[in-house]
């Protein structure tokens, strides 16, 4: 055997899942031959069938792999190969009912699907180590292994298992010291919920204390890291040390911490599934789901991504043919997947790998498209990602080790996401709380920067950006709010949104008049807001949109205001506010504003780059490749042609690589141009 | 006593649902007197109150029936007498709570209303057995009795019972031999499901695959049907021969194969609720309920039922004052009960039974109105139940033996219902799974047949008629694909829609190019699809309508286009084509039409017969009387004046039964016209 | 110390609950103060905190309170102080898990909230009565105690505990006699329900029956009723007879019948929440909630208080800040909160209690707003709450001793809403039911009332006023209906709506002819009703309007017509009779009208008061002090001016108190004046 590439190769890694196991009459070399032609050179296998790799309890059968390694390293493809941990086999099933997942109510996650078990269980951990040694130590030397993806898509549920809860009151324990502490911190004698141990903490079914919630989040995210961290060192024993190590991140999944989930992988892989056809246009409203709905969701997934470790990428998972249940077939138009892919490469993507190769005849996702149909017959989809392929392999040098540029930076913070699930501040329909609370409050402005022109980064901690985005940033510490004066004082551009620093770490309201400790700095104050229960007329910088779900009531001390409400109760508090310190500004933002409003909060006079547009429909992003030239890319998500406008001499990447002269970049429908 | 009249009696049968054990004052004198002023002549009694039939354990007191039997005898009215099963007393209840039925989810379905019990239990048939032979035992030879009903509308829950879930691996280790092969079948590699024994299955609460949920519930509808079974083979024992056996259908019911348990029937009767006022108009959207919605609902529930034995059927229940709860109390408009019976007779019923005599003033069923309400006098229903009798009675030689006409047949597959419940193609809301699509699409296709002036017959196979329309045929057989084929060569006008032929037999998606085994035969292939989220603009048979829902990615091998969608993505493709075969035809749908022009899918240049109309309002039937006449049936379902044509010289059947000559026929408003 | 005032002290008590063991910082003499400034008079301390004031079993703490009551006491301030037995401590739930309640489903309420415990267990019942024993021996005798609250809020949840089940068929025994007597009562021949003794009773969680849902209510209502007498007689042992009992009452709790419950009280207490700022205008529609939305509800809110006890009453809670969640922030407009103080103190409120005092920095209600925020800071509530603390204070001798009066009288009948939850009229959707008709049905004649000036008081048996209104009294006795004829022959003026009278005591139809026994007095009959499931034009009384939701089929017998429907089929019956009988009148309303024509029946040229209106959005009260003057409250509910008009010399109560001429009185938006 010759040897692989080395793992940090040239281009963009292009892959699919590879599910040989799965068919009903399966021809390897045939497929084979067929990702070959489209160029596709890295597989991801064996994640999902540990009743496949041990039939039985310890009887062991890892060599049904073999030759899909062999085939793979004889076209010089890589291979991505998963531990199997989150399928449990049915023999485990039986032998072990006591690892199911609880739930809140006490009930058992019933088996048939997957993610079933509670991977906290020694029980659970001593069959998974085994089958992992068996796997990776079988196949994890195997030249044509890329790295090993450790379980997949962790952090599915809370797990309400007793021995998962007793460890909490541990947690708790270790955190608090004893429970007067605890009582406290919590205000537990709201409601006599006074603890005089620990074993008379009730069980998070009935709680009803936000800062209870928050603990038990924060520790079940907890859980899953360790687990992963758990599986990476075993792992790491059995594989050559060029072996990257991930795995496939759902970044919806309720009981996940990204960022200190990815300080155990070598390089993050995630999900980035989007709704495409007419979900895909730009115009698309903001909507909260676990696949994207609209280009600035996607590009969020990408920066998502790209800030989990703060480096490139792989997309593990992201459309073929379709997505979902068998009710919601939506085959991308033509040019959709060429798009979808430049946005994520734009963004940091160093692989795009496909779910999955070929759409299956039974189970549970049927209806999940591959790239081939059911009929394993090479269609418009296959046929869209062969000419991808291929115009990847063109650009290869230009798109190596692409670092995507960060015009804005959005602070994310996994505490105030998971305390305004459980108290939210927006309700859809005038009645009830809407759990996405956070992420419609992020996703507006993330939008918003998005038709400003801006290229988004997220960050878990303040960072010396142009411009800082602090959105609903609830949970705020007083270091945090330190180091946000600091950059502010230090010539930045802070954005701040109601809710932002209206709680401490225990997602407790403060007891200082809002926004605590960003008061000073923000040069308002308030001593009330409100609900709008329906839009309310809002003007300002020069446009008129509207005020939605929420207004605080901002009096200034020392900003100055930037919009109003037109409403006879409202009206007497501005809306936004600006407040210069030094040579940086705050600008609080009181409530969540139409479209239009907001994305002219970010327009900042950013110089134009090799590119520019002024149409909603069309998206410029740059990203500067391993050589030091920056790349640009144009994308017209519209089925209509649009325009954008070159400032200067360039170069091609995508297309004909011709040389462009300086003038209008014309984009046909669903397109995207690539140019440096 | 005299004896009774045969049991094929002349005429149709006019009866009541009759409850004297529940009545406050009863008078069963007055009553009976009351049914024959009505021209009632058939009772249903006894099915519901196994409580007073056994008021203890083994305590039986069958005498109170007998002056009910005696009463009707002297008047010469039949009676249908029920075995009491489905209602369990409180003190077998109380003495085997283990009876109750378990839910999927592991909970017990709670006492306190009725079909609670776990059928197959071999403790509860202990004690039913001994109820049916005391009760039938009792009574099964009293001349009044005209036949047995079999329990009550059997199927209504999937039983989880640990017992039925044992026999649910015992019936799949017959089925499969072994789990090896159940692995390959079902495919269970697929997220690590492979078993090594049946006790590895796990329970259906959990399930996501596919062929296991159809086998779960084609094994649940065999229970029904064994359960009814079983219940005639003792029936059977105990009365005269001529005595005829049937059981109320009600055909959503989930654990009903309606066909199978006929078989073990004499006569089908069912249920024909439908929701009268506006909802009986002919312009009612298509709406899948329990409930017929529209006259195609009502229309299709009678050909359903005609079709359970392909022979006439009784009506055991159908409206009197109102169905359903306190909330929904809709009593007919005038003229829709008789527009509702005649609708009944032109389709093949014998009998037309109202549930029930009287509106009852306790029980979870005090708002299902009567024909007498709560104040047990005679009213508005009442009387125009007493003119309906007397004019079916006027009508009986022209009416018996009435075998209804079909101009086309529909395909109907239990299988395929099950598998697309199961895994739904449409979606109501883009997003959620509509459990009823199966139904949904076919009611759209039988409605359209409808509109075209076509008389629908239901088959469970191939048959030899001048149309054949297979609606979501998802799990097709080899079998049936070569009959379907076989039928067009003949001569046959097939069409068939997206979903049919995807799958086989085992739910599984085939693994051929689509149709599968009916490409070559469609003349079309096809490798995507696609949900339409939003109607899209369809033309084509020289009409504009829209395509809703779904779209086929059709690509002609042989057949011509009929229809095609006005859209940027999907005009590419064909949305109804055309395959002319021999003297046969294909029409392929590959969408979901409108109304109008799923319509014309069907006109077909039938002849014109006796009546013709033109109008949506208006609906025209013929079926074939004892004496080979052919009697006509025109409804006016609006609230409005119409009018149909008279093509010759006709007598009147209903009203003055006057001769008629050619010429507009008028239809009041809420009119039906019999001629002949 | 001084002696504190009497309770039946001069003018409105003004006060707030206050929980200085919640706060973070506590600073009791600041609060105190700020309280004293805005004239709060009343603090409601205590019941929350079992844990705080036995913080371990057996060890108690209770003298944390007494500087509260101290520095209260210093300020003149009187204290109403709690029994903590609604919140039971961690260690009691640890201690006896038993406790917890059992839902209808069997599953235990979980612990984490409060309420959660069966307050009629004998375990619970020694606790609950050691804790009382300590708390009120320890501060009930304390000068500033105005009075004990016992519990808070009963009857949240129907109890399916076991011993609670035993003791319910207990009850039925007793009631009964025997089962055979059930069995004839409840109709159990029914599906087989019949018993042969009592530990056949099914429990609720599966009943069917109407007649056992009532009693099940009926019984739980006691259990309700049952506790807060034992509490009151254990108080009573305790402190001063010249201390007030009373409790917290929330009126939409499923387990209460508010005026058996507070005939153990001295005094009635109750919530008074409701929606703010543009809900609580004029032309809110009807909306059924925990809170109340738009000002007749608020209105209603005070009249049951009012009648609980036929006397004046406290509210314990009302709105400061916001109500509800974190979803769900409406603080009040600018002069809303005095609006709704006056409406309170117009219709018989002798206390308007604030919940609460500051809003927490933790717990479920961290949203709950105070009249302080989280900043604890004075701002613009506080503000308006000081405001209006002095003015009430100005007008105090005025307002002493304030009898409202009223022009027509609602019978409400906890029994007629409690089985019209389980068999509910009204459908939202055209399918389900709406548990919530009977509050709806009542909601909308007393908006009726309101909208024509009327002031109205509940009673709960026939009392002579001018008019009294039955609306949907479905549960009518034999004796109630003989008290409305003999109303009605003495020269009552009787509205009553569709459902009045249809059913017995049992709630079972009556099998006589509808309306039953007020069938002869309101000279109407039917014998069919329908849904309509969307409204049918309506004109009477020289309106035009819709009738919504039902139309009973009215048959004249004496009436004559008011008003009809405009329809095909309904058309023939009248839609509201009037029925002339000697010196009264009975009004048959025989569906739903729309709001216009609704108010046209109040409107019986009741002569004008001191001030008069014609707009929707102004309403005006009459009340008599303890002097015997007259008072007059005009509210304007609306943002814009509108003007009342004074017919004669008065003077001004609120405001600048001068004389007034008559003429137009001004009213500012969202204002309030009361003059006399």
């Amino acid at each position: 055997m010759t040897p692989s590439p080395p793992t940090s190769s040239t281009g963009i890694r292009f892959g699919t899942a590879y599910y040989w196991e799965y068919q009903r009459a399966p021809d390897l070399k045939r497929d084979l031959d067929l990702m070959a032609e489209a160029r596709i050179d890295t597989l991801r296998v064996g994640e999902s069938v540990w009743s496949t790799w041990e039939p039985r309890d310890g009887e062991f059968d890892p060599g049904w792999l073999t030759p899909v390694l062999d085939g793979a390293h004889e076209r010089g493809m890589r291979v991505l190969l998963g531990t199997p941990t989150y399928a449990v086999p049915p023999w485990l099933q039986r032998k072990h009912p006591e690892l199911a997942v609880v739930r809140a109510d006490g009930r058992r996650v019933p088996w048939g699907a997957r993610q079933e078990a509670d991977f906290t269980s020694p029980t659970f951990l001593r069959y998974a180590e085994r089958v992992i040694r068996q796997v990776i130590g079988a196949h994890g030397g195997h030249p044509a292994v890329l790295g090993i993806q450790l379980d997949n898509e962790p952090g599915l549920h809370l797990m309400h298992n007793e021995p998962v809860f007793e460890r909490f009151k541990a947690w708790l324990a270790r955190r608090y010291g004893d429970v007067g502490r605890l009582n406290e911190e919590w205000g537990l004698a709201y409601w006599s919920h006074r603890l005089t141990c620990w074993d008379e903490l009730w069980r998070p079914e009935g709680n009803t204390t936000p800062s209870y919630d928050l603990a038990w989040r924060r520790f079940q995210a907890e859980l899953t890291t360790e687990f992963i961290a758990w599986q990476a060192g075993i792992v790491r024993e059995l594989v050559p040390g060029d072996r990257e190590l991930t795995t496939c991140l759902a970044y919806q999944r309720p009981a996940l911490h990204d960022v200190e989930l990815s300080r155990h992988l070598t390089v993050t892989s995630g999900n980035a599934y989007y709704l495409p056809q007419d979900a895909l246009a730009g115009d698309s409203p903001v909507e909260i789901t676990w696949f994207a709905s609209g280009p600035a969701a996607l590009l969020q997934a990408a920066d998502r991504m790209y800030a989990s470790k703060k480096q490139r990428f792989w997309v593990t998972e992201t459309n073929a043919g379709s997505i979902a249940g068998s009710q919601l077939n939506l085959p991308p138009y033509d040019g959709q997947l060429r798009q979808a892919a430049w946005a994520l490469v734009a963004r940091g993507a160093e692989m795009i790998s496909y779910w999955h190769w070929n759409t299956l005849p039974y189970g549970a996702e049927t209806y999940w498209g591959g790239i081939l149909g059911h009929a394993m017959q090479p269609g418009r989809v296959h046929d869209e990602v062969a000419a991808l392929g291929a115009e990847l392999e063109r650009a290869a040098e230009d798109v190596t080790g692409l670092t995507p540029d960060t015009d804005v930076g959005f602070l994310y913070s996994h505490d105030s996401r998971w305390a305004l699930t459980f108290q939210p501040p927006l309700t859809p329909d005038g009645r009830n709380p809407d759990p996405d609370s956070y992420e419609r409050i992020l996703a507006t402005f993330y939008q918003g920067a998005v038709d400003a022109g801006l290229q988004v980064g997220f960050v878990s901690q303040v960072k010396r950006l142009p411009v800082l985005v602090a959105p609903a940033l609830y949970c705020l510490t007083d270091e945090t709010a330190a180091e946000l004066e600091a950059y502010v004082r230090g010539g930045g551009h802070l954005i701040m949104t109601f809710r932002t620093g209206y709680a401490d770490e225990e997602a407790r309201a403060r007891t200082e008049i809002a926004p605590g400790p960003l008061r000073a700095l923000a040069g308002v104050r308030y001593l009330e807001y409100s609900t709008l229960l329906r839009p309310v007329p809002l003007h300002g910088l020069g446009l008129e949109d509207v005020a939605r779900h929420w207004a605080d009531g901002l009096e200034l001390e020392g900003a100055e205001p930037l919009a109003h409400y037109d409403h006879h109760h409202f009206g007497r508090w501005p809306a936004i506010t600006r407040h210069r310190v030094g040579e940086g500004t705050v600008t609080y933002v009181g409530t969540l504003p139409g479209r239009k409003l907001t994305a002219e909060l970010f327009r900042h006079g950013k110089p134009t780059g090799l590119v520019a547009t002024r149409s909603q429909q069309v998206t410029v992003h740059s990203a500067v490749n391993a050589r030091g030239e920056r790349l640009w890319f144009a994308h017209n998500w519209s089925d209509r042609e649009s325009t954008a406008t070159l400032t200067a001499q360039a170069t091609e990447v995508t297309g004909r690589r011709e040389p462009l002269q300086p003038g209008p970049l014309r984009l046909a429908p669903f397109d995207i141009r690539v140019v440096k």
